[in-house]
């Protein structure tokens, strides 16, 4: 059986000149990039070749991005690092309510620990309103954090609008690019922003490595304490196959923006066309011009996502429904609950993230088993009798 | 020019066989292990394969075993998770001094957040008192923490007698076993531990792969929050090559222990009784027997032990004057500060880890370029002309 990967968010096939890369760093005689000897100096400068890399990949400086285990790490030390630093000038946040689980949870611990969030409003589409930042932007307030895109709905948030403002008002300006980096364009200076959180495994590099970015002059305490890896900002052992692996990622998501999205825009938009003729009682979600390249999420009514995942992957089709990290927890999404959707709505979502491995063809086949699997579910489904009824 | 590794704790070479077990999760269509659908299943089996080997190592179970990103992580993830989750029971914490930065780094921190921690006594060798441990624990002390051994002066610190005075008292135990998994016997079970540390890299693993053993009941505060990956206790998509590699090199080093430690023991000792005989104002530091089997650590006098590591990577080999985390510092280091070593002396520190790649010949290449590059640097060096005057 043919496997068709339609959750490139949760992982995007590892390219082979990604591996290629990684390769000498899996070797006998590979040391650590911290030792001052003859064994840390290949991967010495293979660890700064890689921030090149991912610096250029959002035109920062080298100096500027720190290495990270994952996109969950990068976000826990962009929020917490920022908080603590910054607790005497204040502890007011502003954040958006659609952020990842590795966003929204330190808030939560933040809030529990005496911090104020105050928790902006998003449209139907899922998207921020800058000049509600403006507008509650206060003396204390020493964060703001909006996602550049939802995992969960595809919506691009305007993160250059809001940079524009946090700048003016001389706030630090967090942003998680894990879901849109390598297939939208990120400038770090265009936009404004001050942190940025990235994932080698969202644009086709290895599991387990992560990059944060810190503009030069802003301060972050750091959660990993130890060594003084990372400007001592991250302490702990490279990972050095990882990170060689997220540079040469990085590289090739640079030369090739244009490429990727070019291809998954048409993939995309033929998707989210198809289904909205050929599954009855379904509606998208997120915003419908503006978001992901290769994403379509869908609300498919009376039944559970759960469900239609479950007989996709029987025909070897392999798509979420919500964010991966979420897919034991069962609750309703949070992102969903933001945009306004009920419960019951809900538990008929289902998102797919398309890839440079998808064609066409790719896209025809799940339209041809999505919308019988959708009707026999129907059939057999004791919420769509109910709901129907 | 052959290089020869005396310094192990930094980087063990990564063995053939982990990284064969490795390859397959560096291809093309390998999943995310927390995937519901078919591209999960392969990797999800497989990190519960690695976890039941890690588990092995140190005769845990399974479940108690949750992944990080290094060994720093997992002392982080132990020290603050407990000083967290038992917080409301108390705010006082036993060390001993010689901790590795990633224990004494967050010790610090908690003593500017208004812990308390009392600092125990190490004697000229290294080694912890259990007594003393068991006359200064109180009502509010809620964590005990001893590392297993000292990458720097390799002295096996008693934990299983201080593991019963702490399990007979109900309080939480941790070890940093970071330098001695793999080379020495450990049963969490026998040791009446509660948290241990581990690191893949200093058992032939791959650079970036930890595991922090957490006994059943024990409450831990999350690091890195987010998704539900490892019971919640630390979101973040899984680097599962590493972890793959790390469970390859546990099984690996469970099997092999008596013979990993057959190899390196008449190494050590005869390396360390080649120095003692053929360098001058020499001494070992850390304990005469009680030491980690492939460890050797000195001060050699008067001169400094950075200008002897350039020296000797000048002819190949290896090797580092102290936690490699901290080689860019330039600080007299605290173990030997602990030990009541002084400053002038402590600046000749060298520490040579050996491993299953040194041979006996590599170690008479070492005792052969010792010697004259230590006598070529005090005929050059000021300090020396100081002291022997």
């Amino acid at each position: 059986m043919k496997r068709l990967n339609f959750d490139h968010l949760a992982c995007s096939p590892l390219l082979a000149e990604v591996r290629q890369a990684m390769l000498p760093y899996l070797s006998q005689d590979m040391g650590n990039p911290l030792s001052k000897h003859l064994f840390g100096e290949k991967p010495g400068q293979a660890l700064e070749n890689a921030r090149n890399h991912v610096a250029q990949l959002i035109n920062a400086n080298p100096e500027e991005i720190i290495f990270t285990s994952c996109g969950s790490e990068s976000n826990n030390l962009a929020i917490k690092g920022i908080a603590e630093a910054y607790a005497k000038k204040g502890r007011h946040i502003l954040a958006s309510p659609i952020e990842h689980h590795s966003v929204l949870h330190p808030l939560k611990r933040l809030e529990r620990q005496g911090y104020e969030v105050s928790w902006l409003t998003v449209d139907k589409d899922g998207r921020v309103d800058p000049e509600e930042i403006a507008n509650l932007v206060r003396d204390d307030t020493v964060l703001i954090t909006v996602t550049s895109a939802s995992n969960e709905i595809g919506t691009l948030e305007p993160i250059q609008e809001i940079g524009k403002i946090t700048r003016e008002k001389d706030r630090v300006f967090h942003t998680d690019a894990a879901a849109s980096a390598g297939s939208v364009r990120i400038d770090v200076k265009e936009l404004n922003v001050d942190l940025l959180s990235l994932a080698a495994n969202t644009f086709y590099g290895p599991l387990g490595a992560g990059a944060l970015y810190i503009r030069k002059g802003i301060r972050v305490s750091p959660l990993i304490e130890g060594g003084i890896q990372e400007r001592g900002l991250r302490a702990g052992t490279h990972n050095i196959s990882g990170i060689v692996g997220m540079g040469a990622a990085a590289k090739l998501a640079h030369e090739k923006l244009l490429e990727r999205r070019d291809h998954l825009l048409p993939l995309r938009d033929k998707l989210i066309a198809g289904v909205r003729e050929k599954v009855t009682d379904c509606f998208l979600t997120g915003h419908p011009a503006e978001r992901l390249p290769g994403h379509a999420s869908f609300c498919i009514q009376f039944i559970e996502g759960e469900s239609i995942l479950i007989h996709l992957n029987f025909v070897g089709m392999a798509a979420t429904s919500g964010s991966t990290c979420s897919s034991e927890a069962l609750k309703v999404s949070h992102v969903l609950d933001a945009i306004g959707i009920d419960a019951v709505s809900a538990q008929g979502s289902v998102v797919f993230t398309l890839g440079m491995d998808n064609s066409a063809e790719d896209v025809e086949l799940l339209l041809t088993e999505l919308p019988p699997i959708v009707e026999k579910l129907r059939r057999m489904s004791p919420i769509a009798a109910k709901h129907k009824a």
